[in-house]
């Protein structure tokens, strides 16, 4: 059986990356695709990458009939999805992609976004996206939360270790390199090539990066206790990947042990002998995640890193291995492609 | 039905690209993996991005049992390729990717690599590995060359209009830019990032470039006649992906129509609308090949653009479609990956 | 003496490049700059490269006085600088950066530029500002025109050639790459990091691309016959860098000694050893121009290679020796800075 | 009066950035460059973008005659250094930019440097190069030892946070992040373009970077007790540059206010207003070096940042302020360049 699929908000990064995915899935046709702005235009125009593939024009929103559509990828931007998806018909399969149903608390949705929530009812049936962490509640839900890109490379590197109780709750800090497509297909500024290119620069330092909710969020409910983490996001010359290094307290080996338990029957998460170091290289164009632990030279103290395409396992990705899930799919299908490198 | 594959030299890039296109394909089966300087390690220590995958250790080409294999690749250096060939079962199926067994000419061969063969009767029975040009001989051939990846790249743009008589022979200019990957794993000064990023330049000016003896080969036997082109090569700070500007003398809507008709039916060949151009990041990662044409403001002048992921189209994918023909499948199977953009 | 100079139109790449050389000019103070939408802000802020230097604050054209100002550059959009040109005090000293006075003829500024000049008597008296060949005229102009950055590389190849009669000239081509930072610091999808880099591909293809105007004019007049050049620029994935790969029938001896003849006294035009090829990398942030000719395996063919980088030779750089002239001062002062590799 | 400079190990890459910051200093004369693999070349061979400055050829070390030198570079690798050095003439100044006489105690040298020091003698003599504090020692001393590239941006961010006693000693991380030049011109795999471009990964985690050691010198001499820092460097994808983000336990106004204080009368230090991050962008090719402070959303703990160029305040350019010194100059002279962007 074939499902059929739409994705709203087809003209950015992540929308594209759907459809590259789902271009060799083998049991997905597109059937809609949308982004207002350039309705009218076909794929290829928008991106030339996906020129060899059969798709349906670009439409608005409101010209696509969702009856004929089994799941709906929402690749919409912040604030704009919770407006779209209300709308939506009640009984058709989402994955959203945006942070608007991330947040479970209402108020810390408002206090992190801006803004009241727009879409309450919604908000309280969505299930948080993470596949390996959510599994079951994934595979019943109708409406699915992608995680923050950052979030989910930090949510990798400590769950298991405030589930295990291996760590120091009040001593974590993130400090993360990504590259600049998680930014989306934005003009601005720092966006272009010959400001970022050649260098690296930290940027919403100091505890004021939205993904820190979600941090709060699911740290805090695994621990029964608040746990707040330092988190410092760096932006990279490259357009893909994530590489968290997560500095915590605790026995080296505990928190190795923990971490090849929680992951070693996992398809996507790979954990790497003890003492080596995962790179973005390796996980490019991929929905694998590369975990390393190591120790330091100061007792008591364990680098933890980690390493996931934001646009795959990141954001695309994970919503295609959930989509699998909630359509009945071995949630793998489609997303064994390997990293391309170099 | 699964086909047993052996890869020698894979720890080389296209060794390494061979292992990921094959990671998904549906028929096809790893059964052995040469690397002599790396024997005995595992892939994921060579190359961490294929970690995920369940591989044979590396070992050496005497180690491998060939009776249990149907087709070999081989992703030898120049050279080492033919002294390996020439003692593989005769009837093994064999994709080459060196240079060794492009050129039909043995005295051309000794010209542009300084030496003579050393396997001719392989030689002798060689396709040349185009499989647009030469798909019914790769079908039944036992030993195909892999060609070129710049050699493909100008062949793509030339042949169609060479075949049509629709350009002056005597004036053809190559510009070719190429990233980095197409030379190789190797230690060179110039190819450390801090010489290579940042920067272009043009290198084996002036007729010197060995892939000169394909263009050769292919025009000549093509035109009846001598047909000799102009070529320059370029670096550039990019990985994958070679682009030709290829600047021909001729109608330039004769042009266009002679490359539509000669790939209209091609899986891998997407031709552009007239006047638009390809661009490398459109091709990355896939086997597609983007094919542009534009009008000079001068008149009777055109100007064919190509591009192509030298890795994939320009080398192992094309090996892998040829391995399609010549076992029987259809030689799209395992190709079809979108491009990786961005 | 120290010379006061204003730069207008600071906030952008070429604005920037002028007081990054200009903090090292041993006689010359920067007394204003405007930028008019970030009118108030220091310049720190705007470029934080430049934070060190003590400037004076952004403001607006109309808020300075140009009694106190010897020398004034004008880095501005086209069509925006001849609407502040034509009412600056016309005792003031002006280096233009914009292509508004770099064409002679009112028509063809009109038919490339797409509408009529609004400063036409301006425009009368403006030397085209390639300093090595209108320096005489430059040190006693008013006003002087900046050129292109990619109609100075190509004119640096060919100038000399055509002057002494060496080549065929109805058969010239320019093949040229460029980096991104020529575009300018604007918004626009295609210079985002995630769009440029890692690849290339051509624009302005067949005769589009306005710098073309400029090769007519200056090829034309000193040929005394309509002279057309093919040029195709190519987009790299590098911020800083011209390198033009020129494709010329002649004598290939003549040509390189035609070129070394015309550079060997000019303290920035360096030619390489004959079948060298220049890099855009070994020139990067200095006002220095490599020149390379190789012979091609076809007869009478010649390949003149011209490396440079556009903010600086091609642009500011060479603003900055212009205005030396025009000041009385050596051309060579405060643009003796050596390349930065890597 | 003219200094006459010799630069021992010409031919890597802060040999080369001696050379070109040297090129425009109005005291320094270069008389002799030693290269001896490269020994008979000249410069513009082994490093083309100083193709315009008229320089000695390279020659072994035992062919400079050291009568008549005033100030010796030495960019020789780790170990070669101090075997060359100990027999040089013991009235000649000396710069050495190698590890080799870094670290006082000879027990340590020879812990992280594996194997017996051979110039125990000038070791004893040596003065640690970091210019901002050890000025008076540098001006009078006959060897400078230049610091480690990492170790002196982390000493950057927290000596003056030491000497206040305003953070807690046992809980400080550096996370850094380095551009590729620091692993100079040397043929290894992982400093392939096609290796290291569009991605990250850390390296030497967990105490095993040899700069740990300068670190732990420093910091336990100020504080007069052990201290210890975690350390953990990682690969950008660029050439030039060093951020280290600093994360300390400690007020932050008094953090800021440390670091203010420690360097407002600094001609190369720059401190950004509180709250701001600085990028290794804004500071490519020069001198200066960046330092930003911001607290974070966890009272009591404070990021600090540091930003340098890893070839110039990190190594070359830090020579040069050091051999001014020794020449009775101001420090500053010839390094006033500023940053190159974009």
């Amino acid at each position: 059986m074939t499902h059929k699929i739409a994705i709203l908000g087809a003209s950015g990064y992540t929308g594209a990356e759907l459809v590259r995915l789902i271009a060799t899935h083998p049991t997905m046709e597109i059937v809609a695709l949308s982004a207002n702005a350039k309705a009218g235009k076909p794929m290829a125009e928008v991106f030339p990458h996906l020129r060899h593939l059969d798709l349906p024009l670009l439409v608005r929103i409101d010209e696509i009939d969702f009856a004929g559509v089994d799941l709906c990828f929402c690749a919409l931007p912040h604030a704009t999805s919770q407006a779209v998806i209300k709308d939506l018909p009640k009984t058709l399969k989402i994955v959203d992609l945006s942070a608007d149903f991330r947040l479970r608390d209402p108020e810390v949705y408002a206090k992190w976004y801006g803004g009241q929530h727009d879409a309450l009812e919604c908000q309280a049936e969505a299930v948080y996206g993470l596949t390996e962490f959510y599994r079951e509640d994934i595979r019943r839900a109708r409406l699915v939360a992608g995680t923050g890109c950052n979030a989910a490379t930090g949510i990798y590197a400590l769950r298991p270790l405030i589930a295990d109780a291996v760590i120091d709750l009040d001593d974590i800090i993130i400090d993360l390199k990504t590259g600049v497509s998680g930014a989306g297909r934005s003009l601005k500024e720092n966006l272009l090539h010959a400001e970022l290119s050649e260098g690296a620069h930290a940027y919403a330092v100091g505890g004021k990066h939205r993904h820190l909710a979600e941090f709060d969020q699911e740290f805090s409910a695994l621990a029964g206790r608040e746990v707040k983490v330092q988190f410092t996001p760096h932006l990279l010359p490259a357009n893909r990947g994530i590489v968290a290094t997560v500095y915590v307290k605790g026995e080296v080996e505990a928190v190795y042990a923990s971490l090849k338990r929680a992951y070693e029957d996992e398809p996507f998460m790979v954990m790497l002998p003890f003492g080596e170091t995962p790179s973005t290289r390796h996980v490019r164009g991929s929905n694998f995640c590369h975990v390393g632990v190591s120790a330091d030279r100061i007792p008591n103290r364990a680098i933890v890193i980690v390493a996931l395409d934001n646009l795959t396992k990141g954001s695309s990705g994970q919503a295609l291995q959930n989509a699998n899930l909630m359509l009945g799919e071995d949630e793998a299908t489609g997303l064994m492609l390997a990293p391309v490198f170099p």
